[in-house]
C-alpha cells in the first residue's frame, strides 16, 4: 500500500517521544488526582510561560477546556459573543450549552473567523438593555483561529479593552495556540494578550490527551477544580495528564512543535500563489482547488479535507514530513 | 389628560368582563392544583375544538408553555429550528435553553417571520451527520408571526409534511393563534395544521393570566406535567386559570375578541397604503413613518413603539375602540 | 349535599375580597411586565415592612419564589441544607434541581421539621473539604416550618449567626410566614430575623396567585429579574400581581387573615390535649387520630388529610369559620 | 527512604505494561475521535464477553461513565435510587446532577453499601405518584459494592426482576467490577446479571484513563455519543482509550489483575479475624483497628486511610506486592 502524505488534521497525530517517555516516568507511584507532585507544578510553570499570575488545570479535550473556563465568565442567563464559525459555536456538539447550563452562544462575524471590536459591537449593541433578551457576558476568540489566522498583539490589545470597557469576560480557545504563538514571535504572553482565561492547547502540537485551562483570575480556580470534577474530568491518574503537559513546556517542545507545523504549512503555502482564501498564519491552509485538480493531488497520494465544493484544507502537524510539504506545494504550484 | 389612543401592544389590555366572571366564580372552594373541575374540562374542550384527541394544561405564560411543549419534542444534546426573529429567540430571555437543559435554537430566515421547508432545509442541510455538530430535533413556527402575518392550510401542510419526513417535532408558537385563526376563517384546526403541540395563546386576547399548552399526543400530558411543577409553574390556586381559559372558549370568545381586533387592524391598513411593511394578516401593523411622520401621531395622542428609525408598530387588541383605529387609519393616510 | 367543614389545606382557598378588589382596579391600562405603577411600589413597600433595604418581586408560585432565591445563594456545584422534610425537598417536584441546575438539596433533621445549628453541623462538618463532595453553599428553613412550628428570634438568630460564620447563605422558605408572624407578635422583621432572601407567601393567605421575592441584598434583583423572565414566570399583565401583594400589605390584611386562621387552629388545638404531635404555632395541626376516630370526625362533615396511620393533619386558613373551628376541636375533645 | 507498602487505594496504580504496549501500538496514524480501528472493536468484544449484545463507548472516568449511562435511563424530572453511600452520591461531586440536567439521587439504605429490592421499596413505595414529587425512573448498583461486598447472581436476579416490575432503569458501577466477577467465578456475564448499562471499570485495574460504558440496550448508543461529545469526553486521539480498554480484555487481563488484587486481599483478611466490618469479596478491607494499631502498622511502613475514628481501610491492586499482603496480614494479626 502507497505510504500516504496525510494533511487531514493535526488531530490524530502521533504522541511525541518526549511526552511518551514523561508519562512513562509518571508510572511510579503517586497521588491520586491532581495531588500528584506533577499537577503540583502546573501553576507555576505557566505563571512563568506567561509572566503573570495564573493556575493551569489539566482537562482530557479542548472542548472541556473552554467550557470550564467560559464557566467562571458567563451565568447561565447570559451570553457568550463568539465567531459564527467558532469551534464553540459548530463543533463542539452544543457543549456549551450544557457546561454554561443553558447560556446562549452570540454570533458575530469577521474576516478569517477572527472577532473584532465592530463586528461584536454590531451583534450586542443592538440587545435591548432588559430581560427579555440575553445579554452578552464574555467574548470567546480563538487563537490561532478557525482559518489559521493569528490574532496580531493590536488585535488583542484592542479586543481586550473593547471587554474591559463593556464588562465582559474575555476567553481565548487556544486548540493552536502554539501555532499562533509560534507565528507571532514565540511569546505566549505576546499572543495571549489580556484575556482572563485560555485553553492552553497540547493535544493537536504532540500530546495525547492533556489540555491545560489556564486562569488569569487565579481565584477562579477553586469553583473550576469544583465543576471539572462535576464533569467527570477529574482523572485519578491525572498525573498522566500533567505529564503530558510539563513535557511540551520543558525546552518549549510546545513552540518547537508549533514551528515545525508552521514552517511546513509555509512551504505549502509557496506554491499555492493566489489560490489562498486566507493568509497562512498558523498550521492550516485554505486553498482554492477545483474538484479535478483535488482529485490529481489525491492520485499523488496527498491526504486532505474538502473545503466545500471549490477547495480543500491542508493542516500540518509537529509530525510532518518536510518532504512532503515541500511536495505538496509544488503539486499544487504544478497545477 | 389626554386620552391616549393605546396601540402600544396587546400585552397589558384588560381582562375581558367575561374573564373576570369565570373567575369569580372560581372562588367558591375546590381541589388545589389542576384537580379542581374546571382544570378537568380542558382536554375534552380542546379535544372537541380542533377535532382531534389532544391534552390541555393551563400555565402562567406563553414563555413557559413554549418550553414546555418544546420540552416534548427536543433533547438536551438537539436543537429546534426557529425563525431568527422568533420570540422564542430574541425575546424569552433564553428561556428555551433553561428548560431544555441547554438544546439550541437554530436560526433559520423568511419573509415576514415565517419559515418554509426550504429556509428550514437551507440551514438543516449543512448539519453534518457527526456528533460534532447540534442536530436538528424540532421545528418552531409562530402563528400568527411576529411580523402578524398568517401561515396559510397550504403553508402548514408542507411545513407539517418536511418535519414528518424529516423525522422533526413541529411546534406552534400561539401567543396570537385567535387572531391567525380568525384571519383563515375561524377554525382552530385549520390554523394549527398537524402541528405536535401549540401554545394556545389567551393573556393577548383577553385573559389575565393563563396561557394553554396543547399536546396532539397526549401521552405527552403526563411528562409536562412533572416538568410544570418541576418549572414552579403549577398554581395550587389552578381553577382560576382554567376558568380563564374556559371563559375564553365558551361562545368562541377567543374567536369573537380575535375578529375585533384583526377588523382593527384592517381598519388602520386601510390608511397605510404602501407603507405597509407586511402583509396585515392579524392584529399588527408594521408602518413606514418617518421620524417626523411619528411625531405628528404621536401629537394626536396615538400611543405605539418605533420599530427601527423609519417605521413603527401598531398592535389592535380586543379592547381597541373602533373609533381609534378608524382615527388612526385616516391620521396615516393625511400624512 | 351537606356543607363540608373544611379543614384540607389553606392551599386552595378562596381570594379574599380585598384583594379580588384590587386586581379589578388593576384592570387600567399600564405598563406590561413589571415596568407597572404597582410593581413599583413593591421594594418601597417591603423596605418599610421589614426596616431594611430590600427588593420585591412577584411571582406566581411558592415553588418559583423559593427556587429564585435559592439560586443567588447557591451555585451549581454547590448544596443547600434543608430539612429532610421540608417542601423543597418533598413537595417541589425537583425543581430546586432545575433552577440550582443540579444543585444538591442536603438533608438535616431537627424536630418539628425545623432546622438549628446543631442539626446543620451534624451534616456539613462530614462533608470533607475536597471538590469529590458537594459543598454547602446555602441553608433553607421554613416559617413556620412544615409542622406548623415557628423559628422564635433567638433562634432564628442563632441560625444566622451559624450561616455567617460557615459562610452560608440563608433563604427562608416563608409559604406560611404571615402565620408565623402572626404567632410571634406581628413583626415582619422579627420573624424574618437576618435571613438573605425570603419567599413571602400570599396565596394560602388570602392571595391568588402572587407570592413576593424578597432579596435583602437588592443587588441581587437584576439577576433574579433575568433569571425570573428566564423560567418564564414574568407575566406580561403583573400589575394584577403586584396588585394582589399590595392588598395584603395594606392595612396588614396579611396579619389579620393569619391571625384569623391561627386562632382558629388554637380553637381547635384546646380540644386535641396530648393527641398533638407538635406545638401549634401557626395554622397546621398534627393530631393523632385513630382510623375510627377519623372515620367519626369525617361522619360529621369534616374534611382533612390522613398524616400517615395513625394521625390526621388539619389545617385552618383566613376564611375557616370560627363556628367549624370550635365545633372540630369539640369534636376532637368528645372522641 | 523506607518503601512504603501501599494500601491506600487503587486508583493511582501504575499503568500495566500489557496497556503502555498497547498505547504505544496506537501510535501509528488512523482516524480521530472514534473513527479508529480500535474503537471499531469494542462492540463486538464487549458482546462476546457478555454474550448478550451491547454497545460499548470509552470515556476518561467512571464519573462520566456512571453518568452517561444514567442519563439514559432517567429523565431530568426523575430520580436515581442508590445507596446512601454509593460513589455517585458522596463521591462525584454532584455529577449526577449536573449529567442529568438537575434529575435527584433517591437514597436507600442496604448493608454492606448493597442494595436490596425491600430496601429500595422502603424509599420508593412512600413516594406519592404525583407531580409534587420525584418519581423513581431508575437504580443503581455498585459492583463491588463501596465496602467491597459482591452482588451474587441470586441478589442481581432479584435486584434486575423488582426493577422490571416497577418500570425502572437499572444502571451498575462497575469501577470494581472486574474484582466482583473475579469473586464470582469470572464470568462477566454473570456479575453483571440482566442490568440495562454498566460501567466497565479499566483504571482502578491497570489502565491509565479509560473505561467502557456498556449499553444492553445498544439502540441507546447514538444517543450516547452525542451527549459524550457535548460533556467534553470525545477525545480526538481516542484509539489510545480503545487500546487499554482492549489491552484489559486480551487474554482476561482484566480478570487476572483482579484475581491478583482479590488474592492479596484474601491474604491481609486471613490476618484480621473478627476485625473485618465486611465480608471481603473484592479488592477492600475494612478492618477495626484502635488509633494506637494504625500507628502501629504505620511504623512498620503499611499505607492506608484511617475509615473514621477506629478503622482503617486497605485496598489491593494489580501491582500489589505479595509479600507486602502476606505481611500485612501477619502484623495485623500480631497485633
Amino acid at each position: 500500500m502507497t505510504k500516504l502524505k496525510p494533511f487531514l488534521s493535526d488531530n490524530a497525530a502521533p504522541v511525541h517521544p518526549n511526552v511518551w517517555e514523561a508519562m512513562r516516568t509518571a508510572d511510579s507511584a503517586d497521588n491520586p488526582y491532581d495531588g500528584d507532585a506533577l499537577s503540583a507544578q502546573l501553576d507555576a510553570r505557566f505563571t512563568d510561560l506567561f509572566g503573570r499570575e495564573c493556575a493551569a488545570l489539566w482537562v482530557a479535550t479542548g472542548t472541556s477546556a473552554n467550557c470550564l473556563a467560559l464557566g467562571t465568565l458567563c451565568q447561565p442567563h447570559g451570553g457568550v459573543v463568539c465567531h459564527e464559525e467558532a469551534h464553540i459555536e459548530v463543533d463542539e456538539g452544543g457543549a456549551p450549552g450544557f457546561y454554561l447550563h443553558g447560556a446562549k452562544l452570540i454570533h458575530a462575524s469577521g474576516d478569517g473567523a477572527k472577532l473584532t471590536p465592530a463586528g461584536i459591537a454590531a451583534v450586542i449593541d443592538p440587545i435591548r438593555d432588559d430581560v427579555h433578551q440575553v445579554q452578552a457576558h464574555a467574548i470567546s476568540i480563538t487563537q490561532a483561529s478557525e482559518y489559521g489566522r493569528s490574532y496580531t498583539p493590536q488585535e488583542l490589545t484592542a479586543l481586550c479593552d473593547f471587554a474591559k470597557t463593556r464588562g465582559l469576560g474575555m476567553h481565548m480557545d487556544g486548540a493552536r495556540f502554539a501555532n499562533a504563538a509560534a507565528f507571532l514571535g514565540g511569546s505566549a504572553a505576546v499572543a495571549a494578550g489580556d484575556v482572563d482565561s485560555l485553553a492552553f492547547g497540547c493535544i493537536k502540537n504532540g500530546a495525547m490527551s492533556a489540555e491545560a485551562v489556564i486562569l488569569f483570575d487565579p481565584d477562579r480556580a477553586a469553583e473550576v477544580k469544583y465543576r471539572r470534577k462535576r464533569a467527570g474530568h477529574l482523572q485519578c491518574k491525572g498525573r498522566y495528564l500533567a505529564a503530558q503537559i510539563l513535557a511540551m513546556l520543558n525546552g518549549d517542545l510546545w513552540l518547537s512543535n508549533a514551528r515545525h507545523a508552521n514552517a511546513a504549512a509555509q512551504e505549502i503555502a509557496a506554491g499555492c500563489g493566489d489560490r489562498l482564501m486566507h493568509a497562512v498564519e498558523a498550521n492550516e491552509l485554505f486553498v482554492r482547488l477545483s474538484g479535478a485538480e483535488r482529485d490529481a493531488l489525491r492520485s499523488q497520494d496527498f491526504a486532505f479535507y474538502d473545503w466545500g465544493d471549490d477547495a480543500a484544507r491542508f493542516v500540518t502537524a509537529w509530525d510532518t514530513r518536510a518532504e512532503d510539504a515541500a511536495a505538496l506545494g509544488k503539486a499544487i504550484a504544478s497545477l
